[in-house]
C-alpha cells in the first residue's frame, strides 16, 4: 500500500476511524471508557502529554487525564480508534494552554509548529488535523445558518442539529487547489507577501463552486499569473487544518510564458530554471531563496519536476 | 487543452470567472449593463428561456427578461462573463416555477433532468452548477453560524457578511470520492435502496475532515463493502450541484474480495466480472441492470475500467 511522501504533513494517520458506530450514545458511551485516548485543543492549541520517562510527546493522552488539566470541556468529538482503544477529540478553553505552561508533563504548541518540527510522530498529525479540523468547526457553528436557533452536537460530535427549524450541519472541509506550473525547464513559483523573505512557493486558491478541480486549477493562474494552462495531472492530496481544507495537489502545463501578476494576491512570481530551483531545495541558493518545507505539499510537487516525475 | 469526457454532467463551461472583479460595488453595476443575462433559479427550480425560433433551450437568458417572471428577487451572484456579457444568478421565490408553466417562452424543470436529458448545451452545464450551488447556499445561509445573527451578501454574492460578529462566510463545497475498486478482471459495484431498480454504480462518500482523498476513498470501501484497498489513482472530478459536491473520482485496488456489506447504506455490493459490465453499459444485460448514464462521473469510471485505462 502506496504511503504520502514523506514528512508531507498531517497525511498520515493510524486512526481507524470506521471501528465504532456514531450512534446518539456513541460519545457518551466511548468517553466512560477507562482505556479512552484523547487528542486536547485548547481554543486553538494542542496541547500535548510530554512522556515523564522522555521521548516524543504525543498528542494522544488517556482520557481520565484530562482532570489534570484545568478548564470546563467546551465541545466533544469521537474519531475512532487508535490500536482498539476509542480516539476522541476534546476541546478546552483557550485559558488551559497558559495555564499548563509551567508544568512538565504538558507541552501547548501551535499546530503549525508541531508539523514544521516534526514534534509528534508523524503517524499522530492526520489524527491531530482531524481533531483540530473538527473542533474548530464546532467552535464556529455553534447557530444555524438556516435560521440563527443556537445547535447541539450530534452523531459523536460530527454532527450539529437545529432544534428550531430541524437542518442537520456537517462538518465542512474546503477543497483547495495548490499547482506546479511547468513549461520545459522551468516552473513558475510565487510569493505572498506574508510569507517568510525568500520563500517563493506554489500558487493555490479554494475551487469555486460550479468548478472541476482542472478548471479551478485554469483559473486560479490566469487569474494569478496571466498564464493559460493546458494539461493539468493530479499529484496527491493532504488535509490542512487551518481551519479545515483539503489540499489538492496538481502538476500544469503553461500555455505561455508573459506573466501578469496580480498584486493583490502576489507580491512577486516568476519562471524558475530548475538548476534554481534544485539550489533552493538544497538551501545553497545564493540569494537565500528557498521552496517550503516537507511538511507543505508545495514542496513535494516541487520536488517531483526537479526528479522528472509526473504525479 | 484536453477537455471533460464526453456528456459528464456539469463539467464543461464557458463561464470566464476572472473576467470581472467582485468588489463592493460589482453586483449592482452589472445588474444595471442592459448586455447583462442571468441563469434564473426558483427555489430549487432553474426556469429556462425557449427561444421562439426553435431550438435548444437556454439557461442564460437576458437579464432585462426577468421583469416577464413573477415573484421578487430574492439573491443575486455575479458568475462572471459569457461571451464577453456579465453572466448573473438570480434566486426567484419558488412560485415563480409554477407561474410560467403556461408560457411557452419559458420551461421550468429540475436541474438532474436537465442534466440527463441534455436538455441545455452542454457548455452551459457547468454554469447551472455554479448558479445553483451559490443560489442554494444563500438560501440556506441566512444567518451566522458563529453568533446567530442575520447575515447580507457581499462580494458580489461571493461572500455573506455578519454585521454582528464581523464573521465572513463563503459558499462551501464538499469534497466526495467516488471510485471503482477492482480486482483483476472484476469491480464491485453497488445500489442503494434509492436507486432506479437495477441500477448499479461506484462506492462513494463525503471525504471527513482531516483525511486525504485516497485516505477517505479507503475508508469508504472498508465501511460499506468490508473491502481493503491498495493503490488509489485520481482519474477526474465533477461539480455536482445537489446542493454542493465535488465529486473525486478514483480507481483503487482491491486487496481481497469477501465483501461485509454496510446494509444501511447499501441494498447490495458485489463484485462484477468486465463482460458482465459490458453488457450493462449497452443496456443488454439479460437482467436488466444498469449502470449510470454518461452525465454521472461513475459511468466514466466504468468505461474507462471496460476499456483498461486507468486514469
Amino acid at each position: 500500500m502506496p504511503h504520502p511522501a514523506l514528512g508531507l504533513g498531517f497525511a498520515r494517520s493510524r486512526l481507524d476511524r470506521t471501528a465504532l458506530p456514531r450512534d446518539g450514545e456513541a460519545l457518551a458511551r466511548h468517553a466512560a471508557d477507562p482505556s479512552a485516548l484523547t487528542v486536547v485543543i485548547a481554543g486553538e492549541v494542542p496541547i500535548l502529554l510530554v512522556p515523564a520517562e522522555g521521548g516524543s510527546p504525543t498528542a494522544l493522552m488517556p482520557l481520565p487525564g484530562l482532570d489534570r488539566l484545568p478548564g470546563g470541556v467546551r465541545e466533544q468529538a469521537l474519531l475512532g480508534t487508535w490500536d482498539g482503544r476509542p480516539a476522541l477529540a476534546t476541546l478546552l478553553d483557550p485559558g488551559a494552554a497558559e495555564a499548563v505552561a509551567g508544568d512538565p508533563g504538558f507541552q501547548a504548541l501551535d499546530l503549525r509548529s508541531i508539523a514544521v518540527g516534526g514534534v509528534v510522530p508523524e503517524e499522530e498529525a492526520g489524527l491531530l488535523a482531524a481533531a483540530k479540523s473538527v473542533l474548530s468547526w464546532h467552535a464556529r457553528h455553534r447557530f444555524c445558518a438556516n435560521c440563527g436557533a443556537p445547535t447541539a452536537p450530534a452523531q459523536a460530535g460530527f454532527r450539529r442539529d437545529c432544534g428550531a427549524c430541524s437542518a442537520q450541519h456537517f462538518p465542512r472541509t474546503d477543497p483547495v487547489v495548490i499547482m506546479l506550473v511547468t513549461r520545459g525547464d522551468h516552473c513558475l513559483l510565487g510569493r505572498q507577501a506574508r510569507f517568510p523573505a525568500g520563500n517563493y512557493s506554489c500558487l493555490a486558491g479554494f475551487l469555486e463552486p460550479g468548478e472541476t478541480v482542472e478548471d479551478a486549477v485554469r483559473r486560479e493562474v490566469r487569474e494569478e499569473a496571466g498564464i493559460g494552462v493546458g494539461r493539468v495531472a493530479y499529484h496527491s492530496s493532504q488535509p490542512w487544518p487551518f481551519p479545515s481544507s483539503l489540499m489538492i495537489g496538481c502538476v500544469a502545463d503553461a500555455l505561455d510564458e508573459a506573466l501578469t501578476i496580480d498584486r493583490e494576491e502576489l507580491e512577486d512570481a516568476r519562471w524558475f530554471h530548475r538548476d534554481e530551483v534544485a539550489l533552493m531545495m538544497e538551501n545553497r541558493h545564493p540569494g537565500g531563496l528557498r521552496n517550503p518545507p516537507p511538511v507543505a505539499i508545495a514542496h513535494h510537487l516541487i520536488r517531483s519536476f526537479l526528479e522528472g516525475a509526473r504525479g
